[in-house]
C-alpha cells in the first residue's frame, strides 16, 4: 500500500498532529469535523488488504492467530503508524502471555491455567480487548473534561480525581468480559458477520475479573458537577484512541444510562487495577469500570464524559453490539432492528479439562470452570451434566468461589461417571434472578456472533478404570510400553487372544441357526 | 526406509514370487505358512511412517488428500514395490477425475456433480476402496478355483464363466457402497479408531451405481460344483491383493453366508460393468456382487472360493467392519464385542446444495440427493426437512428414480422454506421394511466410525427475494457492485438511511421512560 505522507500539500502528521501536549496516540477527531472529513477523504484513497475469511476455514495455529493488516494500514494512511509500533511494544511488555488473538488492535485471551488460578486474574493475564491504537498519556498531563447536560462543567486532573478529600474512593471486585467471549462456538456453527473488528474468533478466556480503585463516577458527577440536569438520560464515554468504521474515523464514544450511574456506586473512573497502577493496555491513565454490562462501555483512556439526552452517537454504540433475531442476517440487519447489548446475562464455562481430551479416571471427573452473570444479578447455582443436558449435578456451595454482586465465581465439581468412550459434558448457572442459559448454540445464534451464552459444551473421552475389561486392556497396553493416548493410533497388537475370540464367537455366533 | 532386498541370502523377488504364469501383482499367501512367517519377519525388521493424525486435525486441502506412505512400505520391503506403481499407473487411467482420498491402497471418492448424473454412476465415476494393490490378470490366463465343502472342487477359465451353454447370465443394477461412506460426520463429532485403513474419511460420496453383468454365484456352485455339502453355511471369497494387518501379509479374504448366495441369484461373478469390460480398478477380470451388503464383500480379483462351516477367517471379516456400542473403544473394544456389518442399513444424503451454501431462492428451495437400504429392501419413501427435523415434506414418486431390488434411488424436490438466515435441512428416507435412519450422528457413533446411516444434516443460508426487505438489500448490494457473497464480507457502506434510523430508535428506544 503506497503511503499517503500529505493532503493538498499538508503532511499528514502537521493534519493530525497531537492535540494536547504530551498525549501521545491521541488525535482528536470529534471536535474537528474539517478533519475527520479529510481523513475519509485520504482513506478513500488508498486500497487496504482485505479482510481475511476465517470463519469457513480452520483458525490458523500460529500466535497471534489473526493479524491485523488492514487496521494497521488505516492508521499508517493517515500519518499514525507509531501509534502501531507503540501498540505492539505495550503489548510485549505487559501480555507477553496471552494467546495473541489478534495483533491489532489487540485482543489477548487468558490461557486455561491463567484463567482458574483464582477469583482475581493477575494483571499480566487479565485478558484485552482494544478497539485501537494505545495512547500513552502521562499522569502528570493528564485531564478528564466533563460537560453536555451537567449542572456545570469541568476538566479534573488526574490529582484532583485522586483526592479523596473531594471524591470518596471505592474498591470492587468486577467480572469484565468482552460480549464476544466463547463466540468461536457460534462461529463454528453458523459464520455471521466478518466485520473486521466484531468478529474476533474468542474461546472461553475474553473474560477476567480484578479489584478495581478509584471514585464512583455518581460521586464525581455530584461533586465536581452538581449533578446532571434532568434532561440527561445518557452519560457518553470518550476514549483517546482512534476508531475506524466503514471508511470514517472517530474517537472511541459509548454511553451508559444515567439510571445505571445512579443507581450503582460501582460504576467507577478507575487507576488502580489489583492494588497496581492501571496498566497502559487496561487504559492508563484512567478507564471507565462499568459493572454488569458488556466491556465495550468500560471505556480506557476516557479523557471526555458528555451527559447527552439520548445514547452516544458513536458508532461503536449505535451500529456494533447490536443483538439480532437469529433470522437476520445480511439480507436485511440494519442498526434498529437489532439491540444494543448492555447488562450481560448468566453464562459459564468448563475450562478444565479441555475439550476433546482423554480423561482417565475412577469413577468422577473432576471439571473446573467460570459461572458469572451481569447486571447486578450474581451467580446462584451452577450444575454440570455428565450425559450432554439430561442428568444435572449441582456444585457444592464450598465449591465456588465467594459471592460478589458483579464477579464471577470459580467452581469445581467431581462428577460420577460410570460411562466410558465420548461423552458430552455441559454447565449451566442459575443466578439470582433465577435466569439460565439456552440450551444450545443454535437457541442464541445471531449474525454478530454476540453473547454466546448457551450451555457451554464439551466433549471427553472417559476412561473408567473400575471397569475390569479397561483396567486389563490399559495393562495389556503399559506391558508392550504404550499408553491409551494418543486415542486414535490403532494398537498394533492383537485385541483379543484368538482362543478365546472363538470361544466368544461360536458361543454366539452371528447367524440364527435356523 | 531401508529397503530390504533379501532374507537369509535369498533374494525377496524370489522369495514372494508371482504364483501364476502371466498373473502379475498376485502373491500367493495362503497356501503358504511358512512364507508368511518369513514376511512377518521382514516386515518386524523395518520401521514404517507412522499413521498421520487426521482425527483431532483439520484434513489436507490436497487431492490426494491422504498419502499412504506406510501401505506402500509394507509392499516396499516386501519387494512389492511394483505393484504400489502399477496401481497409481491403473488409477491416472480408470479413475483421474475422482476425489483421491487416499492414494494408495486406492480409495476415490465420486464427487457430487457425477454422483447425481443419472441412476447408474459412470464407471470412470463409480467411486473405489480398495484394500491393497491392483494385480495384473489377463482374461485368458485367469481361473477361479472353487472349493472347500462343495460335492466336486473345480477350476474354471472365464471362458468357461462365459458360456452361456453352462451358466446363465444375469443383469442386475447394484448399488455398492462402504461402509464408511460418510464417516467424516463421525470423526467431526468425535474421533474414533486411527486404523490406516479403515478410517478413510468419507463424505457422501462412497456409494454407486452400476449394471452388473456376470453369473449367479448360485448356479455356478450348483453346476459347475454339483452344489455345496449340507455343513456349509459360509463362502470365502479370496482376492488376488495382497492385505496387511498388524505385521502380518494376507491375500484379502471375505465371506457371505451361503443362505444369502442361495436366496439371492443377483449375488454375481461379474466381468461387465455398465456394458463395459469390467475396470482393472473394480476387480477384472472377475470379481463378486453382493447385492445388499457392505462393498468389502464384493470382493475383486476373485480367484478362489471356498465352502466352508465359518465365516472366513480373514482378518478383513474377522477383525475388520465390526460395529460397536458407543460406549466400546480403544479401552475395551475385542473381535468378540463387536458384529459383523453384512447387510446394509436404509441411509441417505442431501448432495445438492453443499454444506454452508448460500441460497437466494424466491420461497422454495431445491434439494438432490441419494437414498439407499440394502439386504433386499428397497426406497419407499424420502422426506426433507427445512428445519433441522421438525417438520418434514415427502418427496414425490415422479421425483425419485425408478425403483430396484438392490439400487438407490435419487431424488429432488422443491422445499417450501420461508425463514432465512442459516437453517438446518435434513433427510431421511423409509424402506420397505419401515426402517428409517438415526436422528442424529451421535445417536449411532461407534468406535470404528461405519454405517454413518443418520440423517444427514446440511447448513444453508437461505435468502429469501420474496421479502421486500431482502429485495431492497440486494438491490443496494447490487448498486455498489456487490453480491450477498461472500456471506461474511461486511457491506463497507452504511445498512440504514441515518434519518430512518433515528426515527425507527426515537419511536422504539432501548430504555423504558418509567
Amino acid at each position: 500500500m503506497p503511503s499517503i505522507a500529505e493532503y493538498n500539500g499538508v503532511p499528514l502528521n502537521q493534519l493530525f498532529a497531537e492535540e494536547k501536549q504530551g498525549w501521545s496516540g491521541y488525535v482528536e477527531w470529534e471536535n474537528y469535523p474539517d478533519k475527520k472529513a479529510i481523513a475519509s477523504e485520504v482513506l478513500k484513497r488508498n486500497k487496504f488488504t482485505p479482510i481475511p475469511e476465517f470463519q469457513f476455514v480452520p483458525l490458523p495455529d500460529t500466535n497471534p492467530i489473526l493479524i491485523g493488516h488492514r487496521w494497521k494500514e488505516y492508521h499508517e494512511a493517515l500519518g499514525l503508524k507509531y501509534i502501531v509500533d507503540h501498540s505492539w511494544d505495550i503489548v510485549q511488555k505487559e501480555k507477553p502471555d496471552l494467546i495473541h488473538l489478534l495483533d491489532f488492535p489487540y485482543n489477548g485471551e487468558t490461557r486455561r491455567d491463567q484463567l482458574l488460578q483464582g477469583k482475581v486474574t493477575d494483571n499480566m493475564y487479565h485478558f484485552v480487548r482494544n478497539h485501537g491504537g494505545i495512547p500513552a498519556i502521562p499522569d502528570d498531563v493528564f485531564e478528564l473534561e466533563i460537560g453536555g447536560l451537567v449542572n456545570k462543567p469541568v476538566k479534573l486532573s488526574l490529582k484532583d480525581l485522586k483526592d479523596e478529600s473531594k471524591f470518596p474512593q471505592a474498591e470492587v471486585t468486577v467480572t469484565l468480559q468482552c460480549s464476544g467471549t466463547r463466540r468461536i462456538e457460534q462461529i463454528r456453527e453458523y459464520p455471521g458477520d466478518g466485520d473486521e473488528l466484531i468478529n474476533a474468533p474468542w474461546g472461553e478466556g475474553a473474560i477476567g475479573t480484578a479489584v478495581y480503585r478509584g471514585v464512583p463516577l455518581k460521586k464525581v458527577l455530584k461533586h465536581a458537577c452538581g449533578g446532571v440536569l434532568p434532561v440527561c438520560e445518557h452519560l457518553e464515554f470518550i476514549g483517546a484512541d482512534t476508531y475506524f468504521k466503514k471508511g470514517d474515523v472517530f474517537n472511541y464514544a459509548v454511553s451508559v444510562p444515567w439510571r445505571k450511574v445512579r443507581a450503582n456506586e460501582e460504576v467507577l473512573l478507575a487507576w488502580e487495577m489489583n492494588g497496581k497502577p492501571l496498566p497502559k493496555i487496561h487504559g492508563a491513565p484512567l478507564r471507565l469500570v462499568v459493572t454488569g454490562y458488556i466491556g465495550a462501555r468500560s471505556c480506557k483512556w476516557v479523557y471526555k464524559i458528555n451527559a447527552l439526552k439520548e445514547p452516544s452517537m458513536g458508532p461503536v454504540q449505535r451500529q456494533e453490539y447490536l443483538y439480532y433475531t437469529s433470522q437476520l442476517g445480511k439480507q436485511n440487519v440494519k442498526y434498529s432492528n437489532g439491540f444494543s447489548i448492555q447488562n450481560m446475562p448468566v453464562s459459564s464455562a468448563i475450562i478444565k479439562p479441555s475439550d476433546k481430551s482423554v480423561i482417565v479416571h475412577d469413577g468422577k471427573i473432576h471439571l473446573e470452570g467460570w459461572s458469572y452473570s451481569g447486571g447486578g444479578n450474581w451467580v446462584e447455582r451452577v450444575e454440570v451434566s455428565p450425559d450432554g443436558g439430561h442428568v444435572w449435578y449441582a456444585v457444592e456451595e464450598n465449591d465456588l468461589t465467594d459471592k460478589h454482586f458483579h464477579a464471577w465465581r470459580l467452581w469445581k465439581i467431581d462428577l460420577p461417571v460410570d460411562a466410558e468412550g465420548w461423552l458430552e459434558f455441559c454447565v449451566r448457572t442459575w443466578d439470582s434472578s433465577n435466569n439460565t442459559e439456552p440450551t444450545f448454540v443454535r437457541s442464541a445464534w445471531n449474525w454478530d456472533l454476540h453473547v454466546t451464552s448457551s450451555c457451554h459444551r464439551i466433549k471427553l473421552y472417559s476412561v473408567n478404570t473400575t471397569r475390569p475389561a479397561t483396567k486389563r486392556r490399559l495393562e495389556l497396553l503399559a506391558a508392550y510400553g504404550e499408553g491409551i493416548e494418543p486415542l486414535t493410533r490403532p494398537f498394533e497388537h492383537s485385541l483379543e487372544d484368538p482362543e478365546e475370540y472363538l470361544e466368544n464367537y461360536r458361543k454366539h455366533r452371528r447367524e440364527p441357526k435356523d
